[in-house]
């Protein structure tokens, strides 16, 4: 698989959980029927985005909603990437992606480790960690011709991130999120663009519709950019699939052109993963 | 001193070196007339650029070149960041920054540590190792009010750096640099705004203006850019003096609405210096 194609579904995110599944479902089909191979949903994609609705709409993994992405991936043979849901375990609620193989197995979750806690005077303050609970550990997972990383939303703040991941041999990093519209505009595709330019991967970042009667307005602009920190697909805020065609190969060669990779100054810093 | 201004020399090059040096002193007198505390050069300065150029135009330090900048200094009474000169030392050359203070004394210097060696198809191919050595230094220097980081051009490629110096307490990131005219608009400024958004600091990047009739075409467009991730003074590719007043407070404002500093997690990963 020296292409491989990506559909983000940028999902209308509603008050009732079932139906946020359904749609999900039906999307994730449609993105399937227009060829993509690894479809990814934005954070919290079963709930809407608030500290009150977390508990609320958390449930276990396995639980209703990761089983309907699994059945999913199976009965489609695609791997899905599944944005966020409050999970609940451990007498505690996680903003936790799961994601799927073609046989319908889940390879990977990722909790998010960085919370997103901000005070933007005249823009939004937010605090996750008053009903959330942060993970540990990093997360990949293996496609064919292709290692992934993950991170949600806040997480693509922490350039260390994806510099672990990068060094862990990850070609695209994918990162379901729900920036906002103060946070939006400043940094969305910026972070993604750095991020790509720096590490010299691919950047996906898949957002929920905005949805402008709730009490988050997401951004929107579900993105891909690629190794050479050009975005190539991308949307405003409405619902819909941003598909992108990655060439893989194209790694290497910018890689090859701008070498930083190995130009790093070792015997000066490093990046540890502890 | 809680603002900072900066006068940021986009000098024109030519090929005679005492004439670079004199028209370099005359604009820093030009930018201390607008009021500039902290004046800096381009990449290069005193000599074209190219690595034929090198080791004939290189000089030790002291020599004229850093001579007539100590001289600047103290006859002005300002801060200059030297952009860069070829150093001779120990019979190889450097790309080397000087940083002298209003008494005119030299209180850093930056030998550039990552050399550019890159090969775009169609684009640029460049080899700064056939005719320069790396330095093996880490470099900041202290103003009131302000720490500031020493990178040369391509060492803006690599985020640790950047990251190194946000953890030695910098809040001014300062890049004599010459992209050309296939990187430059693909990477100057997103670099750039990169490292300013992902270290919460102030980033300026000094270029010589272009000279078409020269073997290297510069991109131009010195640029500040503030803690936000906001170029707030730029300019294209002819000879001109950037201006930009920074709040220093500003830097602990960013800080305090989006706490990154505060929230990595230092239990998973860790930036190194060695």
């Amino acid at each position: 698989m020296s292409t491989l194609r990506l559909g983000l579904i940028q999902l209308a995110v509603g008050a009732t959980k079932a139906d946020n599944v359904a749609r999900a479902v039906s999307k994730i089909q449609e993105a399937v029927s227009k060829g993509a191979q690894l479809v990814a949903l934005p954070e919290c994609f079963n709930s809407p985005y608030g500290t009150s609705y977390f508990p609320k709409y958390a449930e276990p993994i396995p639980g209703d909603s990761t089983n309907a992405l699994s059945k999913a991936a199976k009965e489609h043979g695609v791997y899905i990437v599944g944005g966020s849901i409050p999970e609940s375990a451990d007498n505690k609620v996680y903003n936790t992606c799961t994601v799927w193989n073609p046989q319908g197995e889940m390879i990977a979750k990722h909790r998010k480790i960085h919370l997103f806690d901000i005070d933007v005077p005249g823009g939004i303050t937010f605090k996750e960690s008053e009903t959330l609970s942060a993970g540990h550990s990093f997360t990949t997972f293996d496609m064919p011709g292709c290692k992934v990383g993950v991170g949600i939303c806040y997480d693509i703040r922490f350039a260390e991130l994806a510099q672990i991941y990068n060094q862990m041999g990850c070609k695209l990093l994918l990162y379901p999120g729900a920036f906002n519209t103060t946070t939006g505009p400043a940094h969305w595709e910026l972070l993604q663009r750095g991020r790509a330019v720096d590490n010299q991967v691919y950047v996906a970042a898949v957002s929920p519709a905005r949805d402008e009667s709730a009490t988050y307005h997401a951004w929107g602009h579900t993105t891909v950019v690629n190794p050479w920190g050009e975005v190539i697909a991308t949307t405003e805020h409405e619902e819909g699939i941003v598909y992108a065609d990655l060439d893989l190969g194209y790694v290497e060669k910018v890689r090859d052109m701008v070498p930083i990779g190995k130009q790093k100054r070792h015997d000066l810093y490093g990046i540890v993963k502890k």
